[in-house]
């Protein structure tokens, strides 16, 4: 069992910014191959035990960091991530490595193809290192990830590898997915800024997660890597076809203060363990004493009213994806190999089956009463701000972990980010903060200032 | 040279219709099997010179249709589709043939699934009897097809050898999808019902067809046909993720002679040709007779606003397309051949390298913009009407038509239906009805009673 010493001062994910490392490529007293040298060492010394990676392509990597050494040399990156070594979930396609989706259905599968966002990644110079473990089609059924902080604990899930590898430092940046908790849940237990984006926010071509609330973000060492990350790509496929994709500076905006923030309690308050429950308090606290006005459900009527909006943020989107995960389940089971499907997929399925068009309009209405109710915040206050998750990575690696704390954003669509600033029973916990639909740069702002305040 | 004589008293598609044929089924006097082997054996002769199939799958549709004979017996049929031969564009997945997409790249190609709307037909115990020629990509590169009524001529594209085996009768329906023209300009030229849905109608899981615009339908023997098929499709898997999908009964909604019908000259009037123009004429002069109000830019307002607000339709769609298939022509460029993609597509990626993001978020603001407009119309009017086509399909094999009457219904997102009750040349032409979002089923009923008006 490895067990390593989690500290907020100076994380290990924050020494594995590119954004820092970059800095002095230009002079060469650094360059991409050194950086990428630093990442596979560290791989290599923890990957036995962390087991973050399907598949890794450390090949082809020193070929392409080699070749954007000769652009930072010359002045003419191909953009302020060209050279950044970057892991892609295994849901998403890549044509250099094979993409299983976490089932042995799909084992050594390739379509060939770059996902659009791999593509963008690569067109930005950016070099695809690594297949991160997803748990069963972005799903519940966990794979073999375990936490690097603690390795008898999960490191949370869909995008487990994504999150293991970039909180521990050995990467800067990875990609993820979320549709119920799948990002931020896994970011606070392994310790890295997690940033899901707004829905539609980055183009999903290729990717195989098609969910209506499922949204592709960034694992990354800092928030500065996880906004260059996603600028590169949207500036380059936009965001999922008929939206924009996030929009603002291609470089991280300038911190911003928030003058009004909501503490959202979420039904995830009653489950939060006491010690997680204190450090967002203490947070909090800084804040205020920082000058930022703090509302609960308390003290503000809105607050209430979209605590009450999110109550049922679990049950409306797990039966939208139950409906919207009928296909490809069904052929799976039908036209593959139904032995080859968990039991949780077997269930989801059965689930599905037994929904009606109606049903799931019923849903969908509810989803988008909750997002009208959500939208009146917008007004009050500069931002939400809640746990994370519960507490600590759970101990176990049967599970990966309750995703209460990440459903509500997830239902009403919004940026939101986890930021690596808690910590919980020596291991990390995330502070989310979540913006408004279509305003990820400004939600970058704040909780860059935030992020400041309370290291 | 095959020219076969098109009239429209009773037209080759019509005698195909499934809906008419399965009411023998429950006494016996007609089955599945039968049915089948009708049209297999047109297939069989008609298919040297048509060239509609990419692939056929006779042995296992005889198993399917026989499975269906019993059931339907038994008088337990899965649904009022059951047994239906039907045919599947080329870009749609499906588990028992490949999936070429018009492409060399994807020659034999195959996911092993179906896509998300086969799995729901063969659900309702329809049966997949071959995957239809499409152009490359569904775009403007043609393949083989020639059209049926005339072999020296274009059937039309994308949905080229869905539209031609419907048109002439060798099936009762089949999948198409239509980003810009692909279903509604092909069924006019082929004689078939051509149905677009409202956009996000039909779930597109499983289909290589990403647009924001862009749609699965239905070409149709018969307009009941088409709803059928619909509706098996939809009541089980409904629409893309986070649309509802088309409602509505499972049987074709009755008949409704409309008010008030706007006229759209749209701007492919000045490129129509004098006999389709005078056919149109002649049938909106019949409806007039009947009671039904017509308006036109000419006399009305609000027609008027909706003729400038989709006047740029054609560039809207070609920008709107273009940033949207940027990827996978990437990926398709850099890791697979490139010398295996067409000019056109060639062109069409430089054109989507040479677009920004701001750029893409104008043409969609455009498109907005018309959305809003158009939708004054639902006020005033029961539906629209115009031509499908300039004319009759022009000779030759090169190019599959001009899309311009087809491009507003594309932009707009609104359900279209090709009539085939016009003729020109000695060719059919589509008339074609344009209804409004989410109001599929009321478009079928005033499609009825107009076709009945028409024959």
């Amino acid at each position: 069992m490895m067990v390593n010493n989690f500290s907020i001062e100076k994380s290990e994910a924050e020494r594995c910014s590119y954004d820092v490392a970059s800095k002095n490529f230009i002079d060469g007293s650094d360059s991409p191959s050194s950086f990428l040298e630093r990442c596979i060492n560290k791989i290599n010394s923890l990957e036995n035990d962390v087991r973050a990676f399907v598949n890794t392509d450390f090949r082809n990597s020193r070929i392409a960091a080699k070749q954007s050494d000769t652009r930072w040399q010359n002045g003419t990156p191909l953009s302020i991530i060209d050279g950044m070594p970057i892991a892609i979930k295994d849901v998403m396609e890549t044509a250099s490595m094979p993409t299983e989706q976490g089932s042995p259905l799909f084992k050594n599968w390739s379509g060939g193809r770059d996902c659009a966002a791999v593509a963008a990644l690569r067109d930005a110079g950016a070099v695809i290192v690594a297949k991160s473990v997803t748990t069963e089609f972005a799903a519940t059924q966990p794979r073999d990830t375990r936490n690097p902080w603690d390795t008898s604990r999960t490191p949370g899930g869909s995008s487990s590898g994504s999150a293991a590898s970039v909180g521990i430092g050995m990467l800067p940046a990875a990609l993820g997915t979320q549709v119920i908790g799948s990002i931020i849940r896994p970011a606070s237990f392994c310790g890295a800024v997690g940033y899901k984006p707004s829905i539609g926010g980055i183009n999903r071509g290729g990717s195989f997660d098609g969910f209506s609330q499922s949204c592709t973000g960034i694992l990354g060492a800092s928030l500065s890597d996880s906004w260059n990350v996603v600028r590169a790509i949207t500036s380059r496929v936009g965001g999922d076809a008929g939206s924009l994709g996030v929009l603002g500076p291609l470089e991280m905006p300038p911190p911003r203060l928030p003058k009004t923030i909501a503490f959202l309690e979420t039904s995830g308050w009653l489950l939060a363990s006491a010690n997680a429950k204190t450090a967002l308090q203490n947070a909090l606290t800084k804040l205020q004493d920082s000058g930022v006005s703090v509302f609960s459900r308390h003290d503000n009527k809105i607050v209430s009213e979209i605590e009450d909006a999110i109550i049922d943020s679990v049950s409306i989107s797990r039966d939208i994806n139950a409906w919207e995960g009928k296909w490809p389940l069904n052929t799976y089971a039908l036209d593959m190999d139904v032995s080859k499907l968990s039991e949780p997929s077997k269930e989801r399925l059965k689930a599905a089956n037994n929904m009606s068009q109606h049903e799931y309009g019923d849903v969908l209405a509810r989803r988008l009463n909750a997002r009208a109710t959500y939208s009146k915040a917008k007004k009050e206050f500069d931002l939400c701000v809640t746990l994370s998750a519960t507490g600590a990575a759970p101990m176990g690696l049967g599970s990966t972990g309750d995703p209460v704390f990440t459903v509500p954003t997830s239902m009403l669509g919004t940026p939101a980010i986890s930021l690596p600033v808690l910590e919980c029973d020596g291991m990390p916990l995330g502070l989310q903060v979540i913006g408004f639909e279509e305003q990820d740069a400004e939600l970058f702002s704040f909780a860059s200032a935030i992020e400041k305040k309370l290291k």
